[in-house]
């Protein structure tokens, strides 16, 4: 739809109010969006908890059989349902086969990783040998700065955000200790000017040309598991790769979320876990991204024998003959416990189209966004929610970080429980994602007059 | 049973054939071995493939419904039943609660990693905090030698054996290379004797008294996945470390085959797959152990949150607050895929108590070498087999390496393989396992008549 490229997520919403002659604040109007939805029938791909199934609902209150309304994405995607058929086949070849499994049956152990790959590439915007997915995100980092955190006494420093991920800051901290540095010389972290709530591009952007000849790495979120902010990946790439900075980037929030062209972009390196957009399961499979202009460079490196090119991997050779690219990076063979259910996952995403989901995206989260404004951010309301969250559909994917203000969050949060919705709480914010391949508008509406008539 | 102690595994198999007046070599001592078998009812817990299920099994000649010999537990552990329970389990948790698996439903996502511990602290000889799942076999190796190889000027030297396992070599040389080694240097190799097969314990002990204060790191398999040699895990322990050199071992083929005692043989630290006699799936979680002598030394790390106290975790702080010995070298929330596999699997090995399959184990064992020696390894024969693994019992686990002298190993196990024979080939040596979990006495004996009458 071409059109809806051109106008605001907000102005494509008021067309569709106008032209329908429905109020947009209306459950007619949410109605009327899902059954234009051209992914509405990918819900159907999932496995929707009733209210009845969570363990806080209030099913005096509520019925039980209902579908609940699952605003939780960002933190842990909903069960694809065909995942349970791509396990039991698993658990098929592996009874049947055994150790031949590895090269037979329907997803053949030894080579289990690769089915991933096609989908992740287009997620990613990466080339052929740039992604491959491995172990989980915390270590694939560490994977990542031995390599790519080359500190020199001139330049040893790493970029990173205020609030980052506690296991990336953990991460970079042990990182910089490694080379005998103290976090609290090697750190700059780029924050929100006072009384604001997410970074200014041309904040990290001037940090870059005042100090960086001194910082050895950048690392930031794509999307910000806090405040929900996309990043300009792209400018901030560019700029910090003037400065001479390698640029990694945690895609954690940011995958399946929203494109991604980190070839284009020139992207040093990514890495990224599976359990939250791409509906991979706890603990899914992680992976990562490096960019061909890096295939070639000599660099430390953490080998196993799975980075060990195919062909001659069996031969058990005493000197690795190392794969291209990302693949070279492996060290243990696949988990097809993690592998197949993440390729079964990743087939939803291919039928969809990354394009195609980030539109819905957009304007469920644009939807979200009016009707909490409209519907909660009056002066009568009992308290108000100021987003934590970038207004500009641009500059955020699915999550909304709503900052309660004149209410106790955990309250609400609580009581929304109750009435059988899924979300998170930290301190005085909540986040909420609806996700286009399983939210409906109407779980939106939903949401937002429950939380309007929230009990506190 | 008090008597197996003391008498060897030939003893006891001559016994019993004195007793009941059987053939050590007849199929009826087989059946009979297998009656008394205490642990005959495991193999129920398992499936069995049978013959029509392998890729190439000749089913013009074997019945392809029966069960098939599966002698490559080794390389990967038939799948357990109650596998099969628990997945659905983890799926049913995740369909019906989402998010909220993590903290409730069979097994909750984030502390799926715990259920797993109990079996293993008893398998691995460890005590409190020394065992955590996490990971895999070669990514464990770089977590450990991040933080236990510390090489100095005069003591930077890495000793292992030729023939490591290739992924443990390459992550040794790469290791060796972030601190600025060349491994020809920094390498010493443990090699068998000229004309011998397996190392000797007085070698490994000569080269520590002779070049041991050069050493900084001795890792070595506890079972050596080539040749099936049980080292002498304390006796070398307590040499390297009498010479001041940290002491790690790799348990890839000892874990679960025979009984460890890491704590009381004081091993600084371990690490370990599942995949093989765990049965924990391809690509099953990993594991290290770190001694409780090490908690509180001060080493380089690679930190993530799941390394935090479960307490403090969600506080989010951007320090960590490390949790104690093998839990606080966590860095990733646990894979939920892996975890409920081998927690499941793990179940049988409570079940069963590692010291009675041992004791089977080496019963299994003896029998194949003796049936090997009387049936095979004759004048008459068209080829003989020697075995690179040590025949004394105790100085091995269920693997016998046999290496093919006057035939093609190669053509041997492909004309095995059509008899429904699933082992495994290298060069001209075959590797079997019976394990004494799911194989039977009437399994060997079956496996050698074929071995005997094959079609070459
Ligand atoms: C002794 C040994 N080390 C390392 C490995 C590699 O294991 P992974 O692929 O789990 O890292 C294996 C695998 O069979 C092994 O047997
Ligand atoms: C941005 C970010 N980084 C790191 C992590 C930690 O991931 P893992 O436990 O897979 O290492 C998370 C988990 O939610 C995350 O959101």
């Amino acid at each position: 739809n071409g059109d809806h490229q051109s106008i605001t997520p907000q102005g494509i919403l008021e067309q569709q109010a106008e032209k329908w002659q429905v109020p947009l604040t209306s459950k007619a109007f949410a109605h009327k969006l899902d059954e234009i939805d051209p992914l509405k029938h990918m819900r159907d791909e999932f496995v929707i908890p009733t209210v009845g199934d969570l363990p806080n609902a209030d099913t005096t209150r509520f019925d039980s059989n209902s579908e609940s309304i699952y605003l939780c994405g960002h933190s842990l995607g909903l069960l694809p349902k065909r995942v349970r058929t791509a396990i039991n086949g698993w658990l098929e070849d592996w009874a049947k086969l055994g150790v031949h499994g590895h090269v037979h049956g329907r997803n053949p152990f030894a080579k289990c990783d690769y089915p991933c790959i096609p989908t992740l590439k287009k997620l990613l915007g990466a080339q052929d040998n740039e992604v491959m997915v491995m172990n989980q995100l915390t270590s694939n980092i560490h994977i990542m700065m031995i390599s790519f955190y080359r500190p020199t006494k001139e330049r040893f420093k790493i970029l990173y955000e205020e609030r980052a991920f506690p296991s990336d800051e953990y991460a970079l901290h042990s990182q910089m200790h490694l080379h005998g540095y103290d976090p609290n010389i090697a750190s700059i972290k780029v924050s929100p000017r006072k009384n604001e709530t997410y970074v200014r591009t041309e904040d990290i952007l001037d940090v870059l040309e005042k100090q960086g000849q001194s910082i050895a790495l950048l690392f930031l979120s794509g999307v910000q598991y806090y405040t929900g902010q996309l990043f300009d990946m792209e400018t901030i790439t560019r700029a910090g790769q003037k400065q001479g900075c390698v640029v990694g980037w945690d895609l954690a929030h940011a995958l399946g979320n929203v494109p991604l062209h980190l070839h284009d972009w020139n992207v040093d390196f990514g890495v990224f876990c599976s359990y939250k957009y791409l509906n991979g399961g706890a603990g899914g499979i992680g992976g990562i991204f490096i960019h061909s202009n890096q295939f070639d460079k000599d660099y430390p490196r953490l080998d196993g024998w799975w980075g060990n090119r195919y062909d001659t991997r069996f031969q058990m050779r005493s000197e690795i003959d190392r794969d291209i690219g990302a693949d070279g990076f492996r060290m243990s063979n696949p988990s097809i416990h993690q592998c197949t259910t993440l390729a079964a996952s990743l087939e939803v995403f291919k039928e969809s189209g990354i394009e195609k989901i980030r539109a819905k995206s957009k304007l469920l989260t644009q939807y979200m966004q009016y009707l909490i404004e409209t519907e909660i951010n009056q002066p009568s309301s009992k308290y108000q929610i100021k987003f934590l969250t970038p207004s500009d559909p641009e500059q955020r994917g699915a999550q909304l970080s709503l900052h309660i203000v004149g209410a106790d969050a955990k309250q609400i949060f609580n009581e929304l429980e109750r009435c059988g919705v899924s979300l998170d709480v930290r301190g005085n914010v909540i986040r909420v994602a609806a996700v286009p391949l399983y939210n409906s508008f109407l779980d939106v509406y939903q949401f937002v007059m429950l939380l309007k008539n929230v009990r506190i």
